[in-house]
């Protein structure tokens, strides 16, 4: 395992006295001056450079759907991946929006992509059904993480300074909900959520089926690797893979939503070190997801009732990042300005 | 006084019937969703197009800094209004970051700007301190809200589609919460905040000077246009006219904090029709700011404690707007997709 740098503290330092001598009064501009502060120790610099974000939408299938866990069937999965690539999904027009090199990659959806200019590293096609078996290999789980650790490398070789990864799988609600509780100590009942819309009946399945996933791992220490091929799924061990190589080479990485986030504590649980290098986007709706953050010490910036997936709640979240890194490197201080400055009292 | 039209309901309905068609759950960008058809209503088409903002600062001094209400010398105001103009204050860095135009107007300010390339309309040299006096006269205040009136017709003019106020005037959180308490019938203590930072002691003194200016001014009816000249200053009656001329125009208004969301109330008590042109940006950290948009019925979009004025939070948010407009213009529907589509149950 490559080892996670630290945050250069020194920088960090440099930026908070850069923001006393912006002429502003101190601490007017709130959560951007945090931002700022951190992005600075993130990047190893004063003054930040703007970002290169780059956004990987991972897409698997899950064997849990046949427990009737999803509102949509599992075709739209690989549906979705082409709406991707032709540019008609909500992360193509974001990732547009925000000059974001946007990848598409197979780690396991259970149809044939061959004709689609996606990347293809399928490692199997769609998980097992966690509520009776594992959602993959120990092998096949290595893999998962590796396909995600190499889209990472893709992305920081072209430039990237900043790592978005999205998810695309019908029914990867459930396998995320299962990780959380695990990973949290939350009960199913407080991380179980709609998903892409399911009604009460759906939805209170769903809690048996993730408790039902949750006995059958048993409540012995397991590993993280090991949970994420017990109660995870293709494209959400891909995104673990992805974060713990973004991280190991110094590259920050802004989360999107649930399943995101479920990715981020079992990287998490893999390597502790990663922590620092984990940035909140938003809030999503799906009930469980404000816990799953919390658990990771992270605020959101916006809470928008997202419940999208895809990293379209991080690529919304890109601009708000971009003006605090603009505005403490753009400001005049005091000095600059001629302004009679001080801190406030 | 023009008349304010309405939105246009049908093609609110229209946006609304197409974010079901797009290739996503149903609801599933929540707020964003909200705000493509509220634009689609206020721009009177189905699909709204991208935004091109102006950013009018309207700068003016405030007598009540005299009952020592701000953290900071009245002659920051001056020295602030050049640091925007010369490009280094945070209204300037964000104003290039959004491709807004920016100006900035003399409406009020108690020193000679005569060298400095703003709009030279200065009303007077600073309100009266409205502890002891009214703000300004009724005919300055006619007078203000003209001259806010013309830099609405000049942005639109130029072909802005958004308008966004932002304020400098040292001691203006005083005179806003003023008018917040009178229009909205909170007491100063819900209402009035630290401002640019003031301590505990001022902090006293600053809710004592507004329940003076409240008792002055008494109890009995008064229209917006005489709560604006007793309560208010020269910039915020100048805001209050560029939102009237705007939403007269039909053009949407980007509230931004504590200041601009006093313009809008007294906007209201001149023109209720105004109500559905303002949108609120952010939640300010200063007190009195979350009850003042609600009393206008608005939810903000971010919350990040900013308090600094200058239309920095409207700013800030932009790009949320920008993107819910591409995200309703952008993305393919079911049937452009073959994706096998549905509401959500």
């Amino acid at each position: 395992m490559p080892r996670i740098p630290a945050p250069d503290s020194a920088a960090c330092l440099a930026a908070a006295a850069r923001q006393q001598q912006l002429t502003k009064p101190a601490g007017s501009l709130g959560k951007l001056e945090e931002l700022a502060i951190t992005l600075a120790g993130l990047q190893g610099r004063d003054i930040p450079l703007p970002l290169k974000p780059a956004i990987t939408v991972f897409a698997g299938d899950h064997g849990v759907c046949a427990e009737g866990v999803s509102a949509y069937p599992p075709e739209v999965t690989a549906a979705m991946v082409a709406n991707f690539v032709h540019g008609g999904a909500a992360i193509s027009v974001l990732a547009r929006a925000n000059q974001a090199r946007l990848e598409v990659v197979d780690a396991g959806v259970a149809a044939d992509l061959a004709a689609l200019p996606v990347v293809h590293a399928k490692v199997r096609a769609g998980s097992g059904n966690i509520r009776r078996e594992p959602a993959m290999s120990a092998k096949q789980c290595a893999a998962a993480l590796e396909v995600g650790r190499m889209a990472a490398r893709r992305a920081i070789a072209d430039g990237a300074s900043l790592l978005i990864a999205g998810d695309m799988g019908i029914g990867n609600t459930t396998p995320s909900a299962a990780l959380i509780c695990r990973l949290t100590g939350h009960r199913p009942e407080a991380i179980v959520g709609r998903g892409t819309g399911v009604g009460d009946q759906a939805l209170h399945l769903k809690c048996q089926v993730v408790a039902d996933a949750l006995a059958r791992v048993g409540s012995a220490p397991l590993d993280g690797i090991t949970l994420l091929a017990e109660l995870g799924g293709l494209e959400i061990a891909a995104i673990a893979g992805f974060y713990l190589e973004g991280a190991a080479q110094g590259v920050p990485l802004l989360l999107d939503g649930f399943i995101s986030t479920a990715a981020a504590l079992a990287a998490q649980a893999i390597a502790p070190d990663i922590t620092p290098w984990l940035l909140a986007s938003h809030c999503s709706q799906e009930t469980g997801h404000a816990l799953a953050l919390a658990s990771l010490g992270l605020t959101p910036l916006i809470d928008f009732g997202l419940r999208l997936g895809e990293g379209s709640g991080a690529a919304l979240a890109l601009p708000l990042l971009q003006q605090a890194i603009a505005l403490h490197a753009g400001m005049a201080t005091f000095a600059e300005a001629g302004v009679a400055g001080k801190s406030a009292p």
